[in-house]
């Protein structure tokens, strides 16, 4: 199957990887609006060439859409109407609402699947591709009912070739759980990253101290703003709504330490002690689908 | 050396380990009042033998003292009372102000060392120890004039062998720095769990969708109440004062997210994306000491 990915970074590269190491794809062709970005997909061997994105979308049978959500609704229907009959399309946005609108009544949306693999870390660019990025998390897939079976199957096929498991959802359930699950754990981030960089000017502090938790809750604050920004613009009723809950939650908890109620945090923190349970519950995946 | 760890938790435990593991100590005495994380800790090989406190503060010749805080400052001046001539007493609290005034005017004062050394997960109990917990990671040592030569020079061979760097504080600023740099980590973590937990009753969307971050920036939400909630009791002011200037940030946030000003939420992204230069520059030591 020749695939092309648009969109060589870390979730476009990491994606390139798997599936040529588990020989899903006879070709992959690479796009990258960015030329340094192209070269070093090439130079990394993530893909066996590079292409123009008219070149890549009329010759390929699978095409794979990684690049921030504001380009993708751009491009969606664009490649709809211009890929060859047959092919089958599939974005990795993470905000799928927008993204469903923008191609709901094109006449070609049934070889269309919208989907989210959650995987990430807070690098991007083709030199963060990782191989098994995609292992044992899940993808959702929106809006089923409105791809063809051929194209739902291959995309299946594919995610459950990077080690996925499948989730369906409507894309407003989508665009409202990942506000919390993961958009809010972004924002978190990146205000703790500057709070601690507004209070910590020499930064020597942080170099010191940085071993105390710091640096896992703060990692994310390093992410990508062209990723994320598109993201908060597709997703902000969700986020601004996850931000106000998010927001009393934390003043609770000031609260009680300004009003030296430790029975308050404790109770607090008790509650939030059972976040565990479902963290360390969290299903896996046993054996990985290779072709 | 005849060295007593007193709370056979996270931090006592992997101490033990690791001071075993590099021939620091001769015999390992534990000391818990629970007498389940004694029998564990024995079953686990981090201690030779368990004793009484009394016991262990009479015959060791290097006692840890690694319990909550607030314990901590209640066995501070009965340990270094009691303890045999010329032994060595250091703790591992992560607040340093108030215990160290918990000893300023003790005659014995000159054979304790207050230090913290920076390291932890979010779990605790015996069977949490991890050997090279402390490797690469900071011990900060405070108010060094009041120890004495011999038990400074043991204290710091004993971190080293650890694989720690060493740097110097006043206990005041140690704790200003570890409210930001730790303390407020822990707390974003909370209420972060928190929200997400009153979000997501059933708890299936967490499940499925931690992949995206939620894990590694909820992950402190695991900690224990038993060990939080004295250091928030000690460190109020600068907690509160840490959280004011976080509730500022994350407030900058959600008033770009809701007007729109995207060009404002691109600016606070980039400025917390310079916590990569300092995450990423953390010295690492490259040799570790053994005896």
């Amino acid at each position: 199957m020749r695939t092309a990915i648009i969109g060589l970074g870390l979730i476009g590269g990491s994606i390139a990887l798997d599936l040529r190491k588990r020989g899903f794809s006879d070709e992959l062709i690479g796009v990258d609006k960015n030329i340094k970005n192209s070269e070093k997909a090439l130079e990394l061997g993530l893909v066996d060439r590079i292409a123009g994105l008219d070149e890549a979308i009329k010759i390929s049978d699978l095409i794979i859409l990684s690049v921030p959500v504001s380009i993708i609704v751009e491009l969606l229907p664009y490649i709809l109407s211009n890929m060859k009959k047959g092919a089958i399309l599939t974005d990795v946005g993470s905000t799928k609402e927008a993204i469903c609108k923008s191609v709901e009544d094109h006449p070609n949306r049934q070889c269309y699947v919208s989907s989210h693999p959650m995987a990430g870390t807070e690098n991007s660019g083709p030199e963060a591709a990782l191989v098994d990025l995609f292992n044992n998390k899940t993808c959702i897939i929106c809006d089923i009912e409105k791809s063809n079976k051929k194209a739902l199957n291959v995309i299946k096929k594919m995610y459950a070739c990077l080690g996925m498991r499948i989730v369906y959802m409507e894309p407003a359930e989508h665009d409202l759980h990942t506000a919390y699950v993961s958009h809010l754990s972004h924002i978190t981030s990146f205000a703790l990253a500057n709070a601690v960089l507004e209070k910590e000017q020499d930064s020597s502090a942080i170099f010191n101290l940085a071993g105390g938790g710091f640096e896992s809750t703060a990692r994310l604050g390093k992410s990508s703003p062209e990723m994320w920004a598109p993201i908060f613009n597709h997703n902000k009723e969700n986020i601004s709504e996850a931000l106000d809950l998010y927001i009393k939650h934390i003043s609770m908890f000031k609260k009680c330490i300004d009003e030296n109620d430790s029975e308050g945090y404790i109770k607090l923190m008790r509650n939030a002690n059972s976040i565990r349970r479902v963290l360390n519950n969290i299903p896996k995946i046993k054996k990985l689908i290779t072709l």
